[in-house]
């Protein structure tokens, strides 16, 4: 009564696999039909290894359907869920691969605004944030060391409370700008220092932190994006030394390399510029940016 | 200028893949935190083999979104999204390995209804479905070769113009029904020939389907469940032996061993139980069931 041509377990589930794969094999758009495959095949292998059971399957389904009915124009949960996956942060590392000493890069976010201020040289970005005053100072070089004047330096950051201007209903626009580096190639402005936010955790990524035992804190950090015409433009942020947030940062965007010292200056200390800080206690940090040879 | 203590590329891949797969080590639900751990290193491994593109990721945040905001109570996106990757199948096959001889399991598919009315032995289950009659007989039997009686036997299919009752909007009850196998273990019932038809395609899984060069077909089947006290349930179809979307199921549903002869009989050929088909040509098919040793 047995069959015994039947195929074995490891062979039906790999026949399938195959069979998969290979559908996508004829797609008209090439990469396309690439990726496709190479997205089955990973599937499949996750499924297989785990053994996926029907109801954890069932749960993917519902879990899926909730991420996309919280999304809207203002959400993006698909994009907070591959987020606290890794895979932003992994897609970035894809696309900037290190070049000698470029400055690494690291995850967008999503509160960069297009048409952020200008200010000049030693100004302030807070405009309306609150927050502990910060000097940030530094340079902008091309791999070979030699300094990019006119470099574009936008910079955004959160206030203390841990809301960036967006977030307001009020149409603020503050606690970002953007400047250029001088003739040698330096940059230095107001902002100020860095402090912890929570990514909105009230949806079914939250849900999911919270059934893994995850934080959804992000590190403090404050965001530069750094352009210059033949040079490779550089998304990064810069994190706070010391932070005990460093580790376990939901989104996985710190590198070690973009850890920076912010040095807190007493009350009475002065101010590189002479700014009178009417007694507020202040920081100081310094970044050197490094920009790859470029795409434009 | 070069740091010789920086990670290569590699490493630094390696290293976030890692440190994600960490943050879910000490999930209070200990099952969930290898699910979402093995997730997360099959996730980044084909990110990290395609070296997925910053559009190719908005694409994709593009596409789930959409088949999220199609989703409702009536249409499900995610599950046609799993059906036509594979892995609704795949996750069959994990959950159903084969036991000795036992009938293969296939995809359970969306259009099954709980409360299908009861036929007799030889009864019709067509109702206002229109299509060639199609005579099935069979036997369920368990491993060891016994015969199973009173064993539930569920079966439902599209009508020929591709649609199940459900997908009407008149109530109508028609292409499904349930009846028993009787003392010897056998069954038999009036069904329809199955012809093939579209998956819903008129949306963002559609176009997938269309710009990798796939059909959104299934190839022709008929729908069983099958259970019986003390054996494992069996959820499966038949297919239809020369059927030329065999090879091109849009869910990969199709098994070799559930491929059946369904033979076409002249208008005048005498009917099994002397029903008078009104000079209508009809098929027969033979399905012989073996239920694997059971979880209830
Ligand atoms: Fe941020
Ligand atoms: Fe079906």
């Amino acid at each position: 009564m047995i069959d015994t041509a039947a195929p074995t377990q490891a062979e039906i589930e790999e026949l399938l696999t195959d069979k998969v794969v290979k559908s996508f094999a004829d797609s008209p758009h090439e990469r396309l039909g690439v990726v496709m495959g190479s997205l089955v095949r990973h599937l499949h292998a996750f499924i297989r290894e785990v053994r996926l059971t029907e109801s954890e399957w069932e749960a993917a389904i519902e879990f899926l359907t909730e991420v996309g009915h919280i999304t809207d124009d203002r959400r993006q949960e698909f994009i907070l869920l591959s987020d606290i996956l890794g895979a932003s942060m992994q897609t970035i590392n894809v696309n900037y691969e290190t070049t000698g000493n470029s400055t690494e890069a690291t995850v967008f976010g999503p509160f960069f605004v297009d048409d952020a201020p200008r200010i000049e040289h030693g100004g302030d970005i807070a405009g309306d944030a609150t927050g502990q005053p910060c000097w940030v100072a530094g340079s902008v070089r091309d791999t070979a060391g030699n300094p990019v004047a006119g470099a574009r330096i936008e910079v955004w950051e959160a206030d203390d409370d841990g809301f960036y201007d967006v977030q307001y209903d009020d149409q603020r626009v503050s606690g970002r700008a953007h400047l250029f580096s001088d003739d040698d190639g330096h940059y230095e402005f107001w902002g100020l220092t860095p402090t912890p936010y929570p990514i909105p955790h009230d949806g079914p990524v939250g849900r999911l932190l919270e059934a893994t035992g995850r934080s959804p804190m992000r590190a403090s950090h404050l965001h530069f994006m750094v352009s210059a015409p033949g040079l490779r433009t550089l998304v990064t942020h810069i994190f706070v030394r010391g932070d005990e947030l460093l580790d376990h940062d939901t989104v996985f965007g710190v590198k070690e390399s973009l850890v920076k010292d912010f040095v807190q200056q007493p009350a009475d200390a002065p101010t590189p510029d002479g700014r009178d800080l009417n007694g507020q206690t202040w920081a100081r940090a310094e970044f050197d940016v490094v920009l790859a040879p470029g795409d434009e």
